[in-house]
């Protein structure tokens, strides 16, 4: 049976473990925030699951907890050295970085070498937007996808990202991994031994499959074919040749590769509203813009049109208000960690049990 | 029986076209420098099959010709009003400014407002790449995709490109547009009387189609259903609502209004590649990257990976020695415009009737 978990306290304990395992205070607040953000957005696959693993690379010596990161601006141009410092610490110097420069000069950009995973995009997005500020970030990632024509993974699921601020509406939040779905979904089937569309993915001979075992050991597709993988391509550019990270098979798995640390990279994009006209002024026109999209007729299943980023708003309200329910295996992952270190999961546990799903 | 044009003559022929019609002698050589060019590349959508509504718009006196375009700079950021000049012009002028700035800046921005149909967005990023800047090229459209859960026409298929300057390859072009297909493919399966997949396009109730009859009533499905109707959003934000131009129902259609401009919106986003590390740098991991990718191991019905723009590099080499085979249709509105201008179009014909194609 799983648990619902107090979100407050799900991050305390979640920060608490991190400092254990050698992070400073703010970083390790900026860790947590960034995995249970995830959580209340929604999406799991970016949330604490991730502790695990990041605090086996950080005993393993894979992530540095120390020294100071390299930050190089010439103009609105910056490249920021993440000297293999934990993913979200180095995104959030990033989104330090590109708010200061873009208020400063209209636009800016920040390049990002020596990073490692960085959670989602969106955590980075949702603090732009408050600054009035349209950010785009990409990065890159481990192999996962192959390229068109191709039959093994040579590209990451490169995340895809855009956070425009509105006026009475949520943030336009675009965040996506630019592959069909997530790998994650073929995991969830096999699990339930369901068949696949031919459509997510291909085996390790590159043909097309409905065997959810074989998609796994094979690669999943790109995003429309060939679109989505030159898109994957492109970010892989900015984020990975020109800031001088990894790219393609140098973005070090961190699941597999124990002896390297990852050198993901980052790609930052700022645009300071102000400059084009004023705020108050844009924020009604994406106003109107929304209010006329979601009056559009719909389908006759669908209820309503949604802004990108507006489920995840919703999840978001819920989750605060019910808890963040954990799978089993995540739970004892975190109570062995809480153990190890003398950090109580149970603290964070909701009173009532919830027996609804398992 | 179609025939095959010499694409410098049939660029001279379409020059002299749009002079005729009182484009200045600059103007028009980029107007046609851009329909030719599409040509070339094999994106015939986009090539002279469009002199036809252009002119037709500039008589109606939907289009300016005379008049001076508006430019805001502010450091790296620049607010173009192209004034309804035709759209290959204002995108010109747009070109010239954000490479000017990108130089000067590192990074640079310029958004554009009162432009029309600006043709390929990959013939700015040829153009760029020359000049080692990569540069992002968005712009909005006339409605024709629904928004996910919508069924009717709301966004444009709202093109996102990219263009990265290499070393020994050929430059990386990514210019899609973000609906699955173009309309164009439904048109030629409606004329052949065949049945399309169900995932392109949605009947005027919004259900899924494989009649091309029922989807050319209904709307154009976005690339990969929420992610491209997000990704076209964004677009439309930046290029429209950020710029002051047309977004939504605000950008008119060319060939259904005629009472008003388009006021189509664009966004060029450019940054200097010698920002980041060396050219020459930037170029051997490029190579190092597309290499690689190439060696890839492919599926078994497929020769060879390719690099986005590299088809169009090939159609472009075969085009300029065997021509450019037009459409009757095609050719029949371009002589009856060069018949009413007296401009000759078949000075522009290759000797040898094509027999092959019809």
């Amino acid at each position: 049976m799983s648990h619902k978990f107090n979100w407050e306290k799900l991050q305390t304990f979640t920060e608490e473990l991190f400092k254990k395992a050698g992070v400073n205070a703010e970083d390790a607040h900026v860790i947590a925030e960034s995995l249970i953000e995830a959580n209340l957005r929604g999406v799991d696959s970016h949330g604490v699951v991730r502790s695990d693993i990041y605090l086996r690379r950080l005993e393993a010596g894979m992530i540095k907890t120390k020294g100071e990161m390299i930050v190089e601006s010439d103009g609105p141009v910056t490249l920021l050295d993440g000297q293999n410092h934990i993913g979200a610490v180095v995104g959030s110097k990033a989104l330090e970085l590109i708010i200061d420069s873009t208020k400063k000069h209209g636009t800016a950009v920040v390049g990002v070498k020596g990073s490692n995973h960085f959670g989602t995009c969106g955590y980075y997005l949702l603090k732009a937007v408050k600054e009035n500020i349209i950010l785009m970030v990409l990065s890159n990632a481990s192999q996962t996808m192959p390229p068109t024509g191709g039959i093994r993974p040579f590209i990451g699921t490169n995340p895809f990202s855009v956070g425009i601020p509105a006026g009475k509406y949520q943030p336009f939040i675009l965040d996506m991994a630019t592959s069909v779905v997530a790998r994650g979904k073929i995991i969830n089937a096999a699990q339930k031994g369901e068949r696949i569309p031919d459509t997510w993915a291909i085996d390790k001979d590159g043909n097309p499959t409905t065997d959810a075992e074989a998609a796994l050991e094979g690669s999943v597709l790109p995003l429309g074919g060939p679109k989505g993988y030159a898109i994957s391509m492109f970010i892989d550019i900015l984020s990975g040749v020109l800031t001088g990270a990894g790219f393609g098979k140098y973005v070090n798995n961190m699941y597999e590769n124990w002896k390297e640390p990852q050198n993901v990279g980052h790609f930052f994009i700022g645009i300071d509203i102000s400059k084009f006209m004023p705020v108050s002024q844009f924020k009604e026109r994406i106003d109107r813009y929304f209010d006329e999209i979601k009056s559009e007729p719909t389908a006759p299943d669908v209820n309503e049109i949604l802004i990108p980023g507006e489920l995840e708003q919703r999840a978001t309200q819920e989750r605060k208000k019910n808890g963040i329910e954990l799978p089993l295996k995540v739970e004892e992952e975190l109570r062995a960690w809480g153990d190890k270190f003398g950090v109580d999961l149970s603290a964070a546990l909701i009173e009532t049990p919830q027996t609804e799903k398992n």
